[in-house]
């Protein structure tokens, strides 16, 4: 209740008028004070930007993420790796005098890929390049040895369903978008098992592919026989299509050293520039640390990690504290579910009244463009007139999306203002859970600018004299 | 003496009288009557593109290729494949009624890879992706485990060279292109070890990677010791550099089960469409049917083999025969040095003076530009008359070079004229080598115009009321 007041009270003290929610700047009514005030911001964000892109920040953000995925690699949820890289985040974060920086614990699930191969015996030898999935069971050790049936769709498997029985299910799946094509991925398996399949494996959701498996997650549904499930790549899933289609008896043989362990704890790591009027209220910028167990999570997400540590690092070097605490967040397991958000979101749950703006960037830390966000009518405006600073290095897009981000999205879903970093990710799912996500995968430029920005929208929110307004069309009673 | 007359009268009955190698359309004096003659072919090429690109023939040449790729996958020198392909593509020319089909003997390198692997065991435990190279001899089985030492280029090496011996030396070059940046992979091992290297590692040779390696010939020097060497991913090698550089000791775990094993016999393939007025003049189409053991060779050079191929079936369907031969070679042991075609100039050295025009497809079948050509100043001319008559697929562009083709530069770098087919071929250095180079780099459309292209060029280049002329400035004595 306390929220909702303060929220209505700024909407009318903002003289917020718009209709809908998917408002655009020339329908802001923002008051011509606050639109001043964010203004008056213009030299600091200019700072923020120059110490980033041209000054002593210069390169930062790029060279500290390549000694850290230079020291750990890859970060799988269970992993002493990835605890490992968490005491690192730790101590470096200490080392730069960021405030409050403490591990905050959480158990995660222990799921070890082991080793893993397929090879197609029939109608010729080869062997395949696959990835087991994340919480996939293994084969027997002998592996499993099955005909093969090609389904292009969840539909087609239905039409099919009579010949399934026993054989190892492939979806060759056209790629549409990640979100469209995923459930393949994290269904695939429980469709296969329903018709009698006796594993799955599931051409990888990618527009593109050098013959690149994509690893990723799948959930078994309740009450069915649980199969070890992989990915292929692009190409072979159309290959098994072609020999399909030409008539060929198609069989594979399929080896997974896949387990699931007990559980294990490991630790959301939280840092923090400490408000300096109203420390209890906090914006948040966040990133996860695990990663899959392939390549390096370099992109997935070591940026967004580095740029929200880059941030808080970038502006403690400039000596800007804002009146509101800025806390940096870096997950842990997101990978398997959100498992350290969630356990953020239950243990802070009396906080979230102060959470006054959630960002995430897991999408990718290419060349920035904007944000996306998803806020109320009010919050849109503060934030058009907000992306308007970035001006200088041309990332002033904004776009309203009803939830953004993956771990934050707990939080954006239900009426919390956040937004997810927007940047040029056309070849995003390119690297997304393979093994060249790494390095290469980054930019030195492209993760100073994306530093500067993140820097300066968390400042400017942190620091603004009115609380960013909460979504009224989406407030709890 | 009989070539040189010919040309000569032939160069007086053109006209031609460019001063330049280098001739240009407008520098052109080609006679009206070879003008007009060369112009007169219009109407049969339209009929050779018509039936390719939107008739009977459409979807053919894609559609063998698919068929052959699906039930040999690759093909490498010396193995049992390679000479069941060739069997295949024998019957296959057969049934498809071309004239004397036949195989021509040939002994061929029989290397083998064997299984293989590298794995960084210091400062961290990370398996790399790699591919040993052609002719490299394989480790002891219990491999060599060994410190590295990261250059930058061969001098670099030699600057280094004091803190080389007993180290494995990995090349970190950059990618300039392909001709400039392919002696690292052709004399890395050799320069290694002659300072003392005990293996070398080099960094694959593209512009773009997915992590994926790329493998090749490389040739021991003489009086070195001969050390085992692949190629290693750029995401790996720019790692090792980093890691060097930050200040670790390296040390990488390489096994490698190469073996080269006695020669083989293999056979270089040959159909033609005989000659209806001249049949012991030949013009040759070619491309070569070996290919790495990774992959499936649908590029390198399927591709190649199947525009050959269907430039000759294209013919046959559409009862063109040409008043000279053409013939299609399909080359074998080209990735082992040009084996097949340096053993096919030997057997045919009495045929040289009747070989008119030599083209190859080996850099790409991907959208056709035209040709990259190696002739004189008249043959120019006419190839640039004749690239006129492909306007309706846009592929009318010619470059001039010195020497063009991988297995036809035996005879293109010794004047006998010839081209190669000039494609959109910006990434085939993406897929060249690697285990991504499969049917996913092939197009139906661009396949049905290259085998359209190659038809016409061939038919006409056959058909002329006079013989291709030889370029007078490279004439042999």
């Amino acid at each position: 209740m306390l929220l909702r007041r303060s929220v209505i009270a700024l909407v009318l003290a903002l003289g917020v008028m718009c209709d809908t929610v998917d408002n655009k700047v020339e329908d802001c009514d923002l008051s011509d004070a606050l639109k001043k005030e964010i203004a008056s911001y213009a030299p600091v964000v200019q700072k923020i930007i120059n110490t980033a892109v041209n000054g002593t920040f210069k390169g930062i953000t790029y060279n500290e993420l390549a000694l850290f995925v230079d020291k750990f690699g890859n970060r799988i949820s269970g992993s002493q790796n990835l605890e490992n890289a968490i005491d690192y985040m730790i101590n470096k974060s200490v080392a730069y005098g960021l405030d409050n920086v403490h591990g905050e614990e959480v158990k995660v699930p222990h799921w070890v890929r082991g080793s893993e191969s397929a090879t197609l015996v029939e109608p010729r030898n080869k062997s395949m390049y696959i990835l087991g999935l994340g919480n996939s069971v293994g084969t027997p050790p002998e592996g499993i040895l099955a005909e093969v049936l090609v389904v292009k769709s969840f539909n087609d498997l239905k039409e099919k369903a009579a010949s399934a029985k026993g054989k190892i299910i492939v979806y060759n799946q056209d790629f549409v978008s990640y979100g469209t094509t995923v459930p393949y991925r994290s269904k695939g398996a429980t469709e296969a098992a329903k018709v009698g399949g006796v594993a799955s494996l599931i051409r990888s959701i990618t527009p593109f592919s050098l013959n690149t498996p994509h690893t990723g997650m799948q959930t078994y549904g309740e009450n069915v026989t649980q199969i070890p499930t992989a990915c292929i790549t692009i190409e072979d899933a159309h290959l098994l299509q072609r020999l399909q289609d030409e008539g060929y008896t198609i069989k594979i043989l399929l080896q997974m050293g896949a387990q699931i362990l007990p559980d294990v704890t490991s630790r959301n790591t939280v840092v923090e520039l400490t408000g300096t009027e109203q420390p209890e209220k906090v914006v948040i910028v966040s990133g996860h640390l695990d990663s899959w167990d392939v390549g390096e999570g370099a992109m997935d997400d070591g940026g967004g990690v580095f740029i929200s540590w880059g941030a808080l690092a970038l502006l403690k070097s400039l000596g800007l504290k804002a009146k509101r605490t800025i806390r940096g967040i870096f997950w842990t397991a997101e990978e398997f579910g959100y498992v350290g958000a969630y356990g953020y979101a239950k243990d802070h749950a009396n906080e979230t009244d102060n959470f006054l703006f959630v960002m995430e960037s897991d999408i990718g830390t290419f060349n920035p463009v904007g944000l996306e966000y998803a806020a109320g009518a009010a919050g849109g405006c503060i934030i058009n007139e907000i992306m308007q600073l970035l001006a200088p290095i041309n990332a002033t897009q904004t776009r309203q999306s009803p939830s953004v981000g993956s771990d934050i999205e707990i939080w954006t879903s239900d009426g919390i203002p956040g937004a997810s970093l927007d940047t040029q990710n056309d070849k995003y799912f390119w690297y997304h859970h393979t093994p060249a996500d790494t390095l290469e995968a980054e930019n030195p430029s492209a993760l100073d600018k994306n530093s500067a920005l993140w820097a300066s929208v968390a400042y400017v929110i942190a620091d603004l004299s009115v609380d960013f307004p909460r979504d009224s069309t989406k407030l709890k009673n």
